[in-house]
């Protein structure tokens, strides 16, 4: 089975696609969630998978915006307990590192270690991965990576410094996504829904939106704005909600709030996520 | 007066500090958003302007956090349209770049222009005006930089192309802060608030926290939430909403807020802000 994931082999995508489906994964790395969309929707990828959400740096908005612009479904969601590792080529010792090289959500979640050593640069590049291939094919001496435990066994990099995270709750949710319209609506308490609408411009627009939700005494779990339009601030809200859409409760919420919103999309129903410690291991690439 | 703002000469911020303040202010360029407010906070410098929020790329989250996590009000507002251009050294033809240097913020609304030239590497940096010095200081022939059309003055470089952001409505609200609480608060219908606060863990918490307002008819302007705290998923609200805080219904429904919340503080009312193209000029560095 095909999975389409953000970034390189070692990443923390592909470890999250192995917890959510298993190690038999055929992985299908891309650069791009535009191309992991198009993957999915043309059917030569069965999945995707994308990191949505920190429990530190917040949301990751592209990601969001990229989820309105295709065709796709939310089908699961997984939460990665996030660890990073300061990387480099093996003899390198910490003393002589003056740039670190990561993605610039990773320094925003290793924000105290960059305040204790402040002779440390940042050099922002587009995924961990990329950034220990970086350091590893040039023979940097004056250069390490923040990544994963697991790019330090892919690569064979020595470890100057582990855990260097702020909070070591530090977890990121991804969701997955597939191309068709799902037919049967999972079962139970734990079911979790995404939504996306936008308000008419009246008062107390968005009140009313929740209070769809709120009447019928369904738990709201996540809002988020984000600006969309061409005509400057003008928003659109991400919901996510609690409960199973087979309940007649669920369904007439979301009849109602139809008659309340301009613009409105469901975008999928998925058990709720476990919470996962990645398990690393030698793999023969 | 000084005036604090992020970047150097040249960024947007010292842009939207100049048509805020007027062009006689002492400019006070800063690294980062906590070096603004510890300036402001003692005394240093009068005031700080930092962006918080693009039409097109969303809000700059962690400005938001450190907003929480330094002493500082919110005393005004200012929304500048932001034109991109692709800037070279003189002599340097659009064919030879192979390489386009900004802050990911900008790559992020200039998407479209990326798409169309796939043949052009994004290398982030951490502000516009660095990217325009670094390509200039290393006489680049291969690389570009994206930056505003006062960088291309200050710095004397090339125009390449203009007006690459995908949308031209594209805008970025700046939010000027000061090291005291206002004394008197800002009287009359243009008036805008922003304040933080955390639900309490109860069913329908957010509804009832945005109840205080829509009973009381004052309108909600942006609801925005963050992740905190070290145990996952928790979140903080930042809410902005309309009208003087001299009316007794606004001071009522601060304080019935209170009652349900478990978090709350009250980040600054202001004037609402004007949208602005921003002047370009020749200056005397």
């Amino acid at each position: 089975m095909k999975v389409a994931f953000l970034g390189e082999r070692g990443s923390f995508s592909e470890l999250a696609a192995c917890e959510f489906f298993g190690d038999d994964i055929e992985p299908d790395p891309q650069k791009d969630f535009a191309d992991i969309a198009l993957r999915v929707q043309k059917g030569k990828a069965a999945y995707g998978i994308v990191p949505i959400e920190n429990s530190r740096s917040g949301s990751i908005h592209q990601n969001y915006d990229m989820l309105l612009e295709h065709e796709v479904y939310v089908c699961g969601e997984i939460y990665l307990y996030i660890s990073h590792y300061l990387l480099a080529c093996p003899g390198v010792s910490r003393q002589r590192i003056t740039t670190v090289y990561s993605h610039p959500q990773i320094f925003l979640q290793c924000r105290k270690y960059f305040n204790r050593y402040t002779d440390l640069q940042q050099q922002p590049v587009s995924n961990s991965a990329k950034a220990v291939r970086k350091v590893m094919l040039e023979k940097r001496t004056d250069a390490a990576a923040i990544a994963s435990m697991q790019a330090a066994i892919d690569y064979n990099m020595t470890i100057l410094a582990k855990n260097i995270e702020d909070n070591h709750h530090n977890m990121t949710r991804f969701i997955i996504i597939q191309g068709k319209k799902q037919k049967k609506m999972p079962e139970g308490k734990d079911v979790r829904n995404s939504i996306v609408f936008s308000t008419r411009n009246i008062p107390g627009a968005l009140f009313k939106c929740l209070s769809v939700f709120s009447l019928r005494d369904i738990n709201l779990l996540k809002i988020e704005s984000r600006p969309y339009g061409s005509k400057g601030f003008n928003y659109l809200f991400y919901l996510d909600f609690e409960g199973s859409m087979k309940n007649a409760s669920h369904k007439n919420a979301l009849r109602h709030l139809q008659e309340i919103t301009s613009f409105y999309r469901f975008l999928g129903s998925y058990p709720k996520g476990r919470k996962v410690r990645p398990v690393y291991k030698k793999r023969v690439s």
